[in-house]
């Protein structure tokens, strides 16, 4: 049978620069009624971008909701009406400096379903050509240079927790 | 170096049966400040359970944030006090009807770790013996069994989405 929930109310909770908050209120499929917390995001893109000599690169950044520095591929958010293909390469160079020649996707993931409307799109980037890091005055990382065994090492061993850099790296080991 | 974000304020915004919101006033590493909006979470676990046959269980469950149904690996919240394995145990027992006998960690992601701090404990559950399930009574949702190499395709034709879903998949494959 299909499942399904219908919203009988809504508020808005928090407007702010990356997400927003709403509570919806639900109808159930037994006559019950519930509240669901929806945080809403406009969506990203996640880079795997590997260059000839088989190597992938990473960023560490400090993340506040971690209070630490997390290893991740470089990444963005869409801005209004961006295509994510467009979001990727300007993420890229501006993260990494480098420009993709060639992008494909690999996965749209949504990485909180139950709370969040969140969606990451991975693209693979190849054919990088050297051109310069222009990042935004407040953002700080370090870009890491690894072959795509070691980055598989470091999910299987606990420095690599964050869900988009596994299933980008998985996604491509599995493929190749 | 070591880059970091001083906390220099903090409000509370929010406060849920499954999410929090606070936003914090950082300082940066160049002197600027800025803000971080921050849904704080619980964790939860998801739950990879093969069969004697090699075949997963997936539920499919109405998604409130993308108004569709999703595929996704059996999964559920920490409850206070409690230890991921048991809750693994425990949520696969509630929503599939089955006491897994053999449990190992696969993996800790961080779904979202721009904006929050939720981690999903990833387990493989092994050697199941059939119980009953005892879901929530607003709780809906279908089981499904299938191969892996079905939900494998089902990740290659954008049939599954679900960020953990797709991670304990391809651990798997990768694997085995």
């Amino acid at each position: 049978m299909k499942h399904s929930e219908k919203t009988i109310g809504t508020k808005k909770i928090f407007k702010g620069k990356i997400i927003n908050l709403r509570v919806d209120n639900v109808l159930l499929e037994n006559g019950n009624t519930s509240t669901r917390e929806i945080v809403e995001h406009n969506g990203g893109v996640a880079i795997l971008a590997i260059n000839k000599n088989g190597n992938v690169f990473l960023v560490k950044q400090f993340r506040k909701p971690f209070e630490k520095e997390l290893i991740e591929l470089p990444a963005g958010k869409l801005e209004s009406g961006e295509k994510p293909e467009e979001c990727a390469i300007r993420e890229l160079e501006e993260e990494i400096g480098y420009k993709a020649n060639k992008i494909e996707k690999l996965n749209s993931i949504y990485t909180s379903p139950g709370f969040s409307n969140e969606i990451i799109h991975i693209f693979l980037a190849l054919d990088l050509q050297k051109t310069k890091i222009h990042r935004d005055e407040n953002e700080f990382m370090d870009v890491i240079e690894i072959s795509l065994e070691e980055a598989k090492k470091m999910i299987d061993t606990g420095q690599i927790h964050d869900a988009k850099t596994i299933i980008g790296i998985l996604s491509f080991l599995l493929k190749n």
